[in-house]
């Protein structure tokens, strides 16, 4: 038995603690400040988050951000970061605060940042900001948290730059329905983590973008399979330029997790409304008022890291990525969403 | 200007007449007997076929199989076979019969084939049958014929040994809407094509086996975006052993093309049946009553191709094709569709 400690319940981190109790582990469930009102209803109903369908496990403690103590940190083997990208910052303070030797710490928040001019991951970021963050563990793949919650068959994969490091950690999470790979490649499934929110705006815009009345959930398929073909492939590149195997973005962490993604969530809802011909702006006061569209802020690194960024689409040049170029040119230059596919490359059969 | 000779007066074939005839070429359509009605059909109704929304365009010429001379192949810079596999054998017969110089065809046509013990494509076997056949090009990627001949965007792959002959094949059908990638690994886009129809069926079965009342389509996404990653890796495999390069599975041809597959068609249909646990027996009688399904006979020889054909789950033997050998279990066994994820493999990250 181990102890697990997981910061933030939202719904992932939440839905991470039903495999690890499953697997007999002891674990506390720490709110963050904005969880308050969750907490306090986990704690009033008997582990039931407000947005999940199952209970925790009993055995599962959930506690409140002010009840959480260095005694709890003390005790994990290992500490789950399930925060979204706005709370890293949370996380990153109470971690600094809390720890008093080197622990394991694994990774649910994704996110692109900038170091010394380059494009890197949270990986290559956050561990200089915790002092005694032992090994950094990235979690990767589809994964709905709800689903997960309800013990649905999921796969997913631990990463870290010590395969060995992030094997250790899935077998701690690994049950019959949450099956768990293990990899070396931490930075490429960072990257891709982050990028198939990005790419989700893309390929969702292509559902909604040429209708098929003849079929039940009104979408043609052509389009959206070449869009999605074509964003495995520029994910792959820029994984790579990111300084992750292009190989990843072929596995969980790229083409599965951006094939759940499609269909639902925000960032799909984005590419939803920007496939009906709304711009940016109007999808945001619309659909999607108040929310916050993590694929948006991704947009705006791809950007810097393809060098060029065209705000507004301006003639049919030649682009190395016409798909996340047109992503960029509708959700950061508020365009209209065109991506045409007269901008495909003819490329070769090499991925 | 070109000459374009299509046989085959199916969907396939007659949604290849829109770019060509688009593009400018004098195309010719010849049905099969079996199209005899189809093309009666379509020339009383200015070239409607009676399975999609469009008319053809007025200069595609429609014959019937009777009408076809060694004048229509003498003209033709190039023949598309457009039949489905049971077909094959009457194109080779009139192949045969009517071509009197070297011709280049292009297949549409896919399917899985045994030579001298080898599981070989369509692309080892047609050329020996074929007396005048000169450079074979080979068809895939994510296509459905209505959506084609609607001319909603579509991305494709045309392969040939020489990469220069597969792109002077595309060359001739490459439009705005329909964008065409040349290809050197032409038994890898002939495997891939076939081999999605199989793996379709698995990926589809997900989609029904764990419904999810609260979404829209009633599916949940977990188990299909981690089935459908892992039949593009046993897909990758598959396609090498048959002698393709992994990568085009990784491509148009093979996760563009299982992409377009799920969820639509008759494999997919089968899918959802055994996804329902019905039987593949009880599902051929009632659903898919008096159809053709191409992945059960692309089954039969993916068993062989695995060595050893367990025609009964007897156990949780490791396998490493656990979602092939689901599919072989349900479709040639008639045994309950059981992809269980405890069969996964705990693999590299790598493709």
């Amino acid at each position: 038995m181990a102890n697990i400690l997981i910061l933030g319940a939202g719904v992932m981190g939440t839905a991470l603690a039903v495999p690890a109790s499953d697997n007999g582990h002891a674990v506390v469930l720490a709110g963050t400040p904005l969880d308050d009102a969750v907490v306090a209803h986990m704690q009033a109903s008997g582990g039931t988050h407000p947005k999940l369908d199952a209970p925790l496990p009993g055995t599962v403690r959930v506690i409140a951000d002010a009840e959480m103590t260095a005694q709890d940190t003390d005790r994990a083997d290992l500490i789950v970061v399930g925060v979204s990208s706005p709370g890293i910052a949370w996380a990153v303070d109470r971690l600094n605060g809390l720890l008093r030797r080197e622990t394991t710490v694994a990774f649910v928040t994704k996110g692109l940042d900038r170091k010394d001019g380059a494009v890197v991951t949270f990986a290559e970021t956050v561990p200089e900001r915790v002092s005694r963050l032992g090994t950094f563990i990235g979690i990767g793949g589809p994964c709905i948290a709800r689903e997960l919650a309800l013990r649905l068959p999921t796969a997913s994969v631990y990463a870290a730059r010590d395969k060995a490091d992030a094997e250790r950690a899935a077998t701690l999470f690994r049950t019959p329905y949450y099956r768990l790979a293990a990899s070396d490649d931490l930075t490429g499934v960072e990257a891709c983590a982050a990028l198939k929110n990005f790419f989700a705006i893309g390929v969702s815009a292509m559902q909604t973008r040429y209708p098929d009345a003849r079929r039940a959930d009104g979408q043609s398929k052509n389009p959206t399979a070449a869009a999605f073909t074509q964003a495995v492939h520029e994910m792959a590149t820029l994984c790579e330029r990111i300084g992750g195997a292009r190989s990843t973005a072929f596995d969980l962490a790229g083409l599965g997790d951006l094939h759940v993604t499609v269909g639902g969530g925000r960032n799909s809802r984005l590419g939803h409304s920007l496939g009906r011909d709304r711009t940016v702006e109007e999808a945001m006061a619309q659909d999607l008022a108040n929310e916050t569209v993590e694929g948006i802020d991704t947009a705006r690194v791809v950007a810097s890291l393809l060098g060029a960024v065209r705000l507004q689409a301006n003639g049919r040049d030649a682009v190395e990525f016409p798909l996340a170029q047109a992503i960029i040119d509708a959700v950061l230059g508020n365009a209209l969403f065109d991506f045409d596919f007269e901008d495909l490359p003819t490329p070769a059969n090499a991925s």
